[in-house]
């Protein structure tokens, strides 16, 4: 028989891990730091970004932080600013929803260049919480993007 | 003599899912899911709207997403960001303050047309933690809405 | 021999009272609290500004709040608005890292009008956890506050 308040433990646990998880891609997507937002998502994770395809396992994922478009924006300056998930766990899997929302500098000015809705889906594995998808919509008005936050 | 751990840990559950009742508004709000929107609040519950009124139970909060302003804002496509609350919590009952944008899209570009002072009060009762009253005021430099975050 | 689960207790304790400790900061800076701000700090805690210098202690920072800039700020409507952090927890210390923005109001329009990387140390002394040191700075492109998030 499970220990109740191990359970309970647990659960909590699991929520903080997703959520630090989910904390941790804007900052190193700002420092440029593409191996490390790769090892957020699982060696086969998926991260379908709104607009510009979507890149399967993680020398692909690391290729969207060193590639030119995101280059640019670092050089720029930039912020990849997350809001905190709602998560919906189920055991050793969950999905949590969030906006994103990317401010680019240009002449001692910002502006935000791309408002999204965020889906996520998650798996507990040998190491831990891992993203095993991401999708990414600007949203824009389409159907698509509010679908990914309901 | 109640358990000092099961209480450290109801603590924990109890902010838990305060903030993951607060985290649920923006994504909801920006599918345009009325009835789930307003599930969030207490039967009776309010929601103070600045510059909109005052929306009281949960049939007047979802006219509010059903309503032609948001219904307007989801066409031309809308995030409504909130920051994660401070919460003060006693007992059966809670006070949580945070911020909150709404960005909109015009032309493949968005504004932060809304930002916004936001105070949470908020009861657990059979069904769990629910809105009490939410108070939401503009930031445009009244003293009324920086009342709301002290 | 510790307890494990007081032990496993206390980590989500530690992650929440930072993580609580961190979203005070935009509402009780909106409403321009100097005291309470700096109270966040330790007696002789620091908050480096990215573009406005160093204030060492707490009368120091107090005073940023109470000064010009800031009231100013206050005066024509702002928020300041922080990502909930991701936290590195070290026994009684941590290092959080997020992303802040600072929205001006002017003529019922909103701009973010500082987008900076923010790092922050932190230490538990017998008042529980405050800030050590915050170091803030703006993300222009500068290699110095693309560090920080790293």
């Amino acid at each position: 028989m499970p220990d109740p308040i191990a359970e309970r433990l647990r659960l909590l646990e699991d929520r903080e891990a997703i959520r630090d998880l989910i904390a941790r891609y804007g900052p190193l997507a700002d420092t440029g730091n593409a191996e490390a937002v790769a090892a957020l998502w699982s060696e086969d994770g998926v991260y379908a970004v709104g607009g510009m395809g979507e890149a399967r396992g993680r020398p692909a994922i690391a290729a969207l932080i060193s590639g030119p478009v995101h280059q640019s924006l670092l050089a720029d300056g930039c912020a990849h600013v997350l809001t905190s998930p709602a998560i919906d766990l189920a055991g050793d899997s969950a999905v949590a929803r969030c906006h994103s929302v990317v401010f680019r500098h240009e002449d001692g000015e910002w502006a935000p260049v791309r408002v999204a809705a965020n889906r996520w889906e998650l798996r507990r594995g040998a190491d831990g919480w891992q993203v095993v998808r991401r999708d990414n919509a600007l949203l824009d008005g389409s159907a698509a993007a509010r679908a990914l936050l309901s």
